[in-house]
């Protein structure tokens, strides 16, 4: 493995952790944001994790929250949080460009139902994070701060590479296949994929079957805090329960068994990495916690199995699902498209109505598979990619170690606990439906035994 | 009751049935649009059924689906139809206003999914169809073509009265309360709500978890086709299975047994209505057919008494669910929002997300209640409005006996088999989810066997 260079470690300090400094004026959303303002000053031409950004309306942003602090009125617990949208995401503030040239500039002239319920809460909206084209495979350029010369990983590059950057506190992603997990591992940031529906996506061009928003985080409880005061707010998705959990990030809490996942990513991974994960599990064995694998869980070992093929199947979903508006785009200037979405589309247009059907019926009995594991295991621990990010910007990488929580629709975290040469590889966690605060509180277990870097 | 305005039978022949006319060159799609505008040229400035529409576009269309039919090489069975788009859904050779000042000649610049469907079997999209403000309740001035005194119905106002003046052999509405039963009723057209999901609702602005796009049409056969020939192409909503049924109008089935429902509506119903349902139900009877209500059979009974408080539970659903994007319509401009809108919204605010779960929980139940009907009845018939459309424009009538399919997610089909002093009123036809197909044979069936009009 190549040498690495040395990362900038520029991850902030939790925001929410700070409340007591807001609280004494020992620190301020102003102060904090200027420290943001600073790196982003010395890093965003290099990086390029913004789109756009605005300073002079972040700073009176800030402010606005500092009164709110002194005042002893502070919205919720993120009020003046310095927070970044991916671009795939309505603001009225800032266009919304998708990351395609058919909507550099387009403006909705509205903000997300995410983006009103992080407004109520006094977050700092500071800008537009850099999306791949329609949040799919195509990148936009954007750099990886732990290495420049690499991947920041994709769809939700431009928030991925903003945190690390120590840019913003958190930044709001959205997933369908690896699109929080991946860049979350490749940045070495938290990334927060919630149980499918949990976060509102009313405004967002995300509407596929099994796409999330999450969160991209210097930490778990910023991660926590900013879905938790966006579900509070705005909900889930239209038929769905929306987030469920407490109002402040959930405590750690030892797990008594895990199943250890391999996964599609498996055979991808080098032998590195997956010395890791074996390592990391070990470690938790030593403290008592019970860690099956395929090789002695029968249900391990079935989910394993049905998820093998998971890629696959989650472009069979996502093609079908993304036929229209494609064609409608396609049609208007087809040279804007790229050749990976015009690929999509034909991909879907071979489809027929009982293709997708059938694809569909997979899915849920990969759910149903999957499910049953909860009898005996409180989560899964898996890597969130087979390594660290790869040289070069013309791909995000492999996104396999991510598929599985896609599909199944159930909450994950990347936790940035392993690092391979000083590049970091997340460690990630796959929960339950509807279990996205018991798996933040294992998480928060696995953060205190497991983070030998801090 | 009030002596009515002699209603003007203007319905079209059904279009699919013309196919061997078209092939033939006895008629032409061109025919066929020229009696259609001649109809708008008449009654349109009275009934404005239209936002917009281009009768030289049409005939451009009609001409080219014309030359396809004299080549044999028909694009569908629907190739050369006239049809409108309810101004909730986007076309690119149209704006879409949403009935709503908010948006007045606003463009999206693509067509949603049923359009690009519509276009691709050949549909010559005459043009938008009048909606009540944001497909919910404020009317925007349509007229009744039965008696122009009258409302059309809601909020599909502009796809009934255009179907039933003759100007369009169907249109595509969306229902998340009464929206396509009622004016169905109201207007004397067929409605079909198909089961949730069926039809791609993508570029269209009723995001809510219980709308369904729909056909208003002037037989039943054009409403089957028109629902197919979209869902062959554009597929459901994602993640839902879509439309399923065969490629052409299910040919009629006599059930053997159906449930009459009551429902909510049942206390608005005239006892004029009333005995017009249950000298339906004889004649069914008469005809062999089992009718069982809930004096008879417990199963109908329990889903009368868990329907009894759905118009409440709709409205608290669809008032969650419309937060936004109604919060930024309101911080943009209040002063363009209905009064009704304002409420809503107010309502809205004033739940929590827990509230919101316990009526996805209350709706839970009764769908669970409702699908075990099944397993003793073919379907349900109960009325499709309490009675003829109400006199005056200022309100879209009552909605109560819409309300079930809507909150159940299952199919249903208004006929125009009723009638009180000359003025139509719908006998409603419920299904099962799933079961669309189904529902058309009956609802055939039951047009054959009660239809004494033609």
């Amino acid at each position: 493995m190549r040498a690495a260079t040395k990362p900038a470690t520029a991850i902030l300090r939790p925001y929410v952790a700070a409340r007591a400094d807001f609280e004494s004026g020992t620190d301020t959303p102003r102060k904090f944001l200027e420290r943001c303002l600073a790196s982003i000053a010395a890093r965003e031409e290099e990086i390029g994790a913004f789109v756009h950004y605005d300073a002079a309306s972040a700073r009176q942003q800030a402010d606005a929250a500092g009164e709110r602090w002194r005042a002893g009125t502070p919205l919720s617990s993120i009020d003046g949080m310095p927070v970044g949208i991916k671009d795939i995401i309505e603001t009225a503030d800032f266009p919304t460009g998708m990351g395609s040239p058919l909507f550099e500039g387009w403006r909705s002239e509205r903000d997300a139902a995410s983006v009103v319920a992080l407004r109520a809460g006094g977050a700092v909206i500071v800008g537009k994070t850099v999306t791949t084209e329609f949040a799919a495979t195509e990148p936009r350029g954007t750099r990886n701060p732990r290495d420049s010369a690499r991947t920041p990983g994709g769809s939700s590059s431009g928030s991925a590479a903003a945190v690390a950057a120590g840019f913003l506190s958190a930044a709001i992603g959205t997933q369908v296949v690896g699109s929080i997990i991946r860049p979350a591992s490749f940045c070495g940031v938290v990334g927060f994929k919630p149980t499918l529906g949990a976060i509102n996506r009313g405004g967002s061009h995300d509407a596929l079957s099994q796409s999330s928003h999450g969160v991209l985080a210097a930490s778990l409880q910023d991660a926590w805090q900013v879905a938790y005061e966006i579900a509070a707010r705005a909900g889930g998705d239209p038929g769905f329960s929306g987030l469920i959990g407490p109002p402040s990030p959930p405590a750690p809490k030892m797990p008594r068994r895990l199943a250890m996942l391999e996964t599609e990513g498996w055979a991808a991974a080098s032998s590195e990495v997956k010395d890791l994960l074996l390592g990391a599990c070990a470690q938790l064995r030593a403290r008592g916690v019970s860690v099956v694998t395929g090789a002695d869980h029968a249900g391990v070992a079935n989910v394993g199995r049905a998820l093998g093929d998971g890629i696959a199947l989650a472009r069979r979903i996502n093609a079908w699902e993304s036929r229209w508006p494609l064609n409608t785009y396609r049609d208007r200037a087809a040279g804007k498209l790229s050749a990976a979405m015009l690929q999509r589309l034909a991909d879907a247009e071979a489809m027929t109505p009982d293709d997708y059907r059938a694809a569909l019926a997979e899915r849920a009995r990969l759910r149903a598979l999957y499910a049953d594991l909860a009898r005996d295991c409180d989560a899964c621990v898996t890597l969130s990619a087979p390594g660290p990010a790869p040289l070069g910007l013309q791909s995000t990488g492999n996104p396999a170690f991510a598929v599985p929580s896609s599909l199944l629709g159930t909450p994950s975290i990347s936790l940035p606990l392993l690092s391979v040469d000083g590049l970091p590889v997340g460690l990630q966690a796959i929960g339950f439906e509807h279990g996205d605060a018991d798996l933040f509180a294992f998480a928060a277990w696995l953060q205190q035994v497991l983070d030998t870097t801090s």
